[in-house]
């Protein structure tokens, strides 16, 4: 039995509130489960050193707790005058698996800045990040379409992310929460399409070591974790979804 | 007539909303007008260096902006590796500021950090932090009192903050909305006490100088809107106004 | 009775040497009573990058103290790698101060850097930072109308700064030297021109608040002061006082 | 056919110098293809603060390359002032691998420090970075064993890491050099021990998605490489062949 | 015929004011033509990390330029974030001339300070760092032996430091200001003792190189202007004159 | 007697392995006794920002030490977030004296940088720094005039550094490996050419000083070691003899 009595292949409920502030392109707060983040998508007509004059565009993205956000209190990263080594592993992740979804020739010489502040953190932040993200960014570049300030969307698929862990006690559990985290043996992110192709896919035996057997397992729970996220990002995004479907089809 | 219709001396609408994130001992979301920011309160059992051993406590302050709270996006500072003037400026007013009515002896030796995260912007941030960031404090310190972690309530009398500007188009308004004050000519934050004392006072006239009159009549009008804000406060604090107002007798 | 024999209203005694070092445009010794603070002028010809192509120029100050200034040895900034909020507090200060009497648009695309060094520390040293960056900036621009590099004297009017305190024993006393600001109860520092208006003004009580009829016994306290250093100004200033005087009748 | 004229299922030459440089307690030179690595270990009797008084040991990796290791010149990340993300990300990933087959608590409160430093580099260089690491790793540990500084050898079992990529035109790849690495589609490092147990496995498609039949694909080329690595660990390790196998053993 | 018309072996006009602040335990300015260095020793009853625990001091020593000490204004190294190459291998070179000098043992656990802030620079800035850091060394020193704090004056033989140079058109000659240097071919600093004794030789020929004569030839100017200088050191410290000439002696 | 057996004028086996890394465009692994150097040189199309425009080159230097090049780990600068004066210090020095045999105008607008890598540390590590580094040079230059990339070659004469120094028990004693420098008085490094000229000499007398006879007696040995280990270099560029040779005659 689970900590908080869900079944093992069972999901935190998950809330996405579109427009969250009012001031970027694109905007939610994710909530899974008691871990909420904001998310906001920003569009700049410009694109970093590297990607210039290619014709195509980028995706970045920035993380970030409020120092209580946890049970501790952190000390901001601007205090300390550097981004730790998780902080920027979270963002390139983040970075990295959008683009995996994003036609960047259709996106054209823009960057699409992808913010995701975690105000309450219980777990699955990273994959909150991402889920919640990319619904963000759905929007501002849905919007971009609507404005006509983009001709294609450039969107080819739904992503979302989830983890799954494995324990002696529990064995193959589906999106942990801080406390189930805290005590699991084997932790996987795993970043997915609707139509189940991986994206991202990141297993760690933090002193134990793991199976090609419960690996098989853990992706099956994921696989089925990522189909009920992207159920609730269809819904926030109702409004685009002729312009997602369609990318979908083709592709 | 004000942009947004409001008299001269009338405040945007207030809400402070408790508990807005689970973990720290207080925490509030406070909205002035479309100004949103989260405030929470730590305490900490530890005073930094420079008070050790005093048997005194300390009030920390720390403020941010999320990237996107404003319309234009910032830069994190923790991506700069260095926190701005402006941020330094504002976390040592509301820290200053809050220290005035905290009886620093009867904390002991603890700090009472206090983070302020701007959310979303629309002029008057650093007072609607201080105003928001109060209402924390107060909450987590009567928590500490109902826990018997502290004998004596520190806190000596409300204190909230709100703004005043001339131009020569409007004369003398308060509590500005972003529009207004980057139009404004002066510009003064003003911080008291529920009991019309001043416990800081920063006017400013950026390329532009004022009078005795202007500045007299600018008082007036903040008096005004402290006593509005602290109405505000006093509802969120119910549940602990026996010890703030006993307090307030006292002194 | 004051520490050092001065009456209430009694600023220390002022004197301001011209061109103390020789590079700059313009540079000054200011001493109030041992308070010693070199200032340079520095005309530069370009803009900061957000002024560019405004047709306007920029006021922009540098404040540091010699570690030996004080009397415990400070470590430096440059060591620490970074400037201290207060640091930074001061330096914005003093820049917007002399801001509000130059007309920036007859300065044209130019930034005027004032430096100023504090080589010995015994209280007020922002506000005798103001009044001596104030002297050495009239020379350089004098300079530059006398070289006509520029067409018109952009200072409007004299400028001057000082320190105002209360506390229980001593009541209202101006000019604070070290030792009675650091027991003072309420502190406040003021700018203002030769002609009575207010340009700045930072009341702060640390641990403590103060009243209406305080504040104002403070207000009148520092015009007085402000005469007494702008007499003193005016005898530096001696040679380029046909250029303020008129520009100051004209306004 | 591959560009070197491996088959697919072929890794690059790999040879392991031990006791490369002379003062660590254990180091190697290794060379997978063109990538050569220094790894040097060193024990120190301290612990992080995080892990003070828990009667257990900690591993940490440092990852860098010379400024000409790559073909275009680098900038030294000590001239930047900051250590890269990608920088960050390496060394996170080799210190968690190698803690995977450590006994902590056999270790005592010790640091195995594990340097990484690239000299030449051609693709691969984390997995060859964990490669080496291990060996210099268990050298170092061996030694302190034979001069009785541990009682119980802590490596609980041989470990190494490759990489296995897949594109449109080779397929499916083990070992990918620095051209097939920027040319692939997929991209994926996997960390195992010698009884063929995951240790660590992050599958990446940049701009890319890939189903669980290729993975499946991926995760067997893998094996087999992990196989043919181990097998040069294990000559290079000979004089320590019994601490290692009867540990292996036990478990 | 040099360029202010000074004999090749004749150094420019050297005074030293003593006491110049008031709060160091010794300070002074000194003149050395239009350079002007403000050094003030400050004695700290700690010693760094590297020498806790060895009953002996520790001399260290800090080297600054004011923004317009030069022609062109320089930026601050706090702004910058860090001290510059230039500015690291002054203040080592400080620190190691003074400690030369100075019987560590006598010293006891304490650090001597020495600051040394260039208000005007006209060529010979570390020099005459050198030079008048020892004065204020010499009197802190004197001071702590006349008050008891120290047993025995630690300090072994005068010591100051100029330079040299050489270029086709004016052969060697001593004390170069700052246009002369910006023209030499190669440049020599030198630090000796009253006797005669090199404690450092630093020369170099940037894009040039030098013989073994020319080097001869530069030592015996060196000379000369080290007796010149030393004359002018006793003058300032002829209050304690007893104290270093009879440790002199004895050495 | 020396501790390695060395007669007092002898230096260390000196072997220099050319093209030990394959990327740059000239690369050596200098061995002076048991110090280990990776020297590589990078030839950039550009010049830095304050030699633009000047139609003359550059070169720079960088220099870093492995962590466990030496006894005990060193932090890595990279981690500590910068440059420690020490290395500022060599770096600078190595640049300085590569550039007093390099004809800049003949080089044209392009930086040399060399890279100078410790990864063994026996003392010496800066005199043989630039001793490899010259190598490398002159191998990256010679090629560029091979591949016709430059017209003439820019070398003027051979260059190398060697170490020196006085103890009471030893005398004056040539190229000090670390034991004999951890113990020495007097500590001299020397850049010379292979005509005899000095391009950077310094002389340190670590809490001693030193005679004019004893530096002559330094300088001596230093000539001696300096032949030998320019017949070292001269095998390692036989293919270039003839540039340097004939460029050697000319000037």
């Amino acid at each position: 039995m689970r900590i908080d009595g869900r079944a093992k292949d069972e999901i935190r409920e998950v809330k996405i509130e579109k427009d969250y502030i009012k001031h970027p392109e694109g905007s939610v707060l994710i909530n899974v489960g008691d871990t909420k983040v904001i998310c906001s998508a920003t569009i700049d007509d410009r694109v970093p050193p590297f990607m210039r004059g290619k014709g195509k565009g980028w995706i970045n993205a920035e993380y970030a707790m409020l120092p209580r956000a946890t049970n501790q209190r952190n000390i901001r990263e601007s205090s300390k005058g550097k981004v730790s080594g998780r902080t920027m592993e979270i963002q390139r992740l983040i970075g990295r698996a959008l683009r995996a979804v994003v036609d960047l020739e259709a996106l054209g010489e823009r960057t699409v800045w992808l913010d995701c502040d975690v105000i309450q953190a219980d777990g699955g932040t990273r994959t909150a990040a991402i889920t919640g993200a990319f619904v963000a960014m759905a929007l501002a570049l849905g919007r971009a379409v609507k404005e006509e300030k983009l001709t294609t969307y450039p969107i080819r698929d739904y992503l979302a992310a989830t983890s799954v862990g494995v324990d002696v006690e529990h064995g193959t559990i589906l999106d942990l929460n801080y406390e189930e985290d805290s005590n699991i043996e084997v932790d996987m992110n795993i970043v997915m399409t609707s139509k189940g192709q991986f994206v991202e896919l990141q297993g760690t035996g933090e002193q134990a070591t793991f199976s090609k057997e419960q690996f098989d397992e853990m992706l099956e729970l994921a696989s089925k974790g990522i189909s009920d996220l992207v159920a609730v990002q269809k819904e926030a995004l109702s409004e685009f979804s002729h312009l997602l479907e369609s990318e979908g089809e083709e592709k």
